[in-house]
């Protein structure tokens, strides 16, 4: 379950592509960010490789991993400066039986807020896309 | 709860120093690694910067970070070769709400099967470490 074929069709690849919409935090010449639509806490953000056909971590070449990494910190410290949680959770997923849904490597940025559970993925139905620009914009302005 | 001065005495320091043992599974000049000792999965395998007092992931050096995850994807694909799990799960956790437990950077590799739900941190007790070491054996042989 871990192998398999990128599908050039696959959501994120479209939302690289600007076929599909989201609500865009942050992007530079190696990743893009923007926030889950289903969040599993308010401001739960994403942030992927925008030059792979990696599925997940296994499959991505280590220069574009580390370029990932280094997003990943840069779109944390600004969640964290926007939204102030107690806590953040990174987390990533490879392959159905972990958790992954959507097969273009990506990373988890999960705020949490000291006695708040974290919802599941996906259980608490789609967010409002005008309330995820709008935490977009907040956390995009605290880039640095 | 994100902040806080590192504590050289953390468990985790101590490991590196020798001075409390641990299953091992791969070391180089940047990052070490080993069994969890509470893990939440069959080969529930951890690694940590060797040379750093960032307790977590906002506080880390870029190039630190860049060590790190190259790190992570060499065991993960080790343990991959080792265990052959269904799938497998990379997080990290920053901050007491988000999960972290001790506070030295650090990243879980826990593999999935389908089929089999994963357990809570710490809530399976400790592991055997005569068979921590066996896992980490088996995972340290796949390494390249």
């Amino acid at each position: 379950m871990l192998d398999g074929a990128y599908d050039p069709d696959n959501i994120f690849a479209k939302i690289l592509r600007g076929e599909m919409a989201c609500a865009r935090v942050f992007e530079d010449e190696h990743v893009f960010s923007f926030m889950d639509v289903f969040p599993q806490s308010r401001g739960h953000t994403l942030v992927i490789p925008k030059h792979t056909t990696a599925r997940n971590l296994l499959e991505e070449e280590p220069e574009r991993l580390s370029h990932l990494i280094l997003g990943v910190q840069r779109v944390a410290k600004a969640v964290r400066a926007a939204l102030n949680p107690d806590g953040l959770v990174i987390t990533q997923f490879n392959g159905a039986p972990a958790g992954q849904t959507i097969y273009h490597l990506h990373v988890h940025i999960i705020p949490r807020w000291e006695g708040v559970p974290v919802g599941r993925h996906a259980s608490g139905g789609m967010a409002d896309m005008d309330e995820l620009k709008a935490l977009a914009e907040q956390i995009s302005a605290k880039i640095s």
